[in-house]
């Protein structure tokens, strides 16, 4: 079934104590949609400068990925982070942000895209995300990612964002810090009762925890021993679940959880190398080789 | 099998955000043998003082542990440890310790647990631990824990008893000490290279990972909204696993990863409430029940 997400595209400078590499593509739409590519067709909308290569569409488009969407600003620049990785390379810190022509995004959909069925918006402000939401009357399942800006800043607009979708996809930090709980089963299960059908805690190298009203579980990552770039890590995750479900066509608890390993085993390729260069190396059975030891390894 | 732990018998008196208790039983050897006799019989080899109440030996017989080798040292006192958890309930400060009759506690193991097979060095310095290892010549399985404060100053020793045990079981910031690098999966095979045939990095609410030279995998904790208390979780880990492996006597890798997840079954109880309360208020059948549970969280 078609799928559609909506986010940022960006050009990512990323510093981990042993490299660094400068403006390497990356953006949470496009992280997600790659990831999203081994499974299922998607669509990507999102704005991008003029600074943006023709060789970056290209390298998308041949994965599949539907790049109608993709806004080039007229005397726009690109979306632009800059993070340091601490030495556990789980913890990073922004060091730089120019949102560019994100600031005055307002997401205008293609007309097929309005008739997707899946739907990912990605973290982006409550506002632009109802925006979205708005022209996707038809959607199956809308699943929102958000983050602490956005819980500390526009408050209100968040909670009814969370009215209105069927999934939230959040952080640890995050979600302790919506329901100012330490607590991450209580906190889980605490922003159902904001709304959504279903609510996904996401930990990093730690996993992954799943809420639903009738379960609760916990996920744990696949366990690399190389991990050299974490960017992009929640994103694909997003987008290997998102492109399982759309693929599957299908809601019930055991798709849910299967789409929420596939997500895990996705990202645990991503860290592997830096922006979308381990994805790009790998294909389906990649994926599917290292799910079947995913799901042998939790076995017992 | 006769299955054996030597460790720490103890006051504790733990701080939580919410509340204190003083002087409550525990110790590494108390949890872990509490925790192991859900599976098997056991015998706790440990030293405690004049003021220890009759009352807490009654409570472990109760539970079928053997206490012959619970060691009144004449003149002394109980080992006290004081600590307080942080808000997330997972890192902890220690705010007091008092050795006491732990300071020169040199193990003499009564004659039947000499004979035993399965056996826990629980945490202690290296050389206590090399010393309980002479007097266990006919040992099937010898698993040790240890700390901090033995990888810093009796590293040379550790080492030595690194190349005798079968199996090690530290926590995530022990392992990344051990090793110096800071990627959990790379730090436990480098255990190995170090001597023992398997090695667990617990990791506290995150779950464990296991470590041998055939497999690697992690395991996720139980997810319990009611986390009161976490001291003990990784001694009643231990004693859940190892209680398990004692109980089947055998040591095949589906049976180790069975015994890892009754530990993180078992463990999931101990946090529930302070000190034993929780682990004196349920049953063999609680545990299988939880660990059903826990098999069908991970099934997909």
């Amino acid at each position: 079934m078609p799928l559609l997400v909506v986010g940022s595209v960006a050009f990512d400078t990323v510093e981990t104590p042993t490299e660094t590499r400068e403006n390497v593509l990356g953006g949470s739409a496009v992280f997600f949609s790659y990831a999203a590519s081994y499974f299922s067709s998607v669509r990507l909308v999102g704005p991008v400068g003029e600074d943006w290569p023709e060789e970056h569409t290209r390298l998308l488009q041949q994965q599949g990925i539907d790049t109608t969407g993709l806004q080039v600003v007229p005397g726009g620049k690109t979306f632009r982070w800059r993070g340091k990785y601490l030495p556990n390379m789980n913890d990073r810190e922004t060091l730089e942000v120019h949102l560019n022509v994100l600031s005055h995004y307002r997401p205008e959909l293609p007309e097929p895209a309005r008739r997707a069925k899946y739907v990912f918006l990605a973290n982006g402000s409550p506002e632009t995300q109802l925006q979205v939401l708005e022209q996707v009357p038809g959607a199956r399942l809308v699943v929102a990612d958000t983050m602490d800006l956005w819980i500390r800043e526009t408050h209100d607009e968040l909670l009814e964002l969370l009215r209105r979708i069927d999934g939230l996809v959040l952080n640890d930090a995050e979600a302790k810090l919506l329901m100012d709980d330490e607590n991450l089963v209580r906190a889980g299960q605490g922003v159902l009762e904001l709304g959504p059908r279903f609510v996904i805690i996401k930990k990093g190298e730690h996993g992954a925890m799943f809420f639903s009203r009738h379960e609760t579980y916990v996920l744990p990552a696949y366990p690399t021993p190389r991990v050299v770039d974490p960017t992009g890590a929640g994103d694909s995750f997003a987008g290997g679940m998102m492109g399982y479900l759309a693929s599957e066509d299908k809601l019930d608890p055991a798709t849910l959880k299967r789409a929420m390993a596939y997500g895990i085993v996705v990202a645990s390729f991503t860290v592997e190398d830096f922006s979308l260069d381990r994805m790009r190396a790998i294909g389906r059975h990649d994926v599917d080789d290292r799910m079947a030891h995913y799901q042998q390894m939790l076995s017992f």
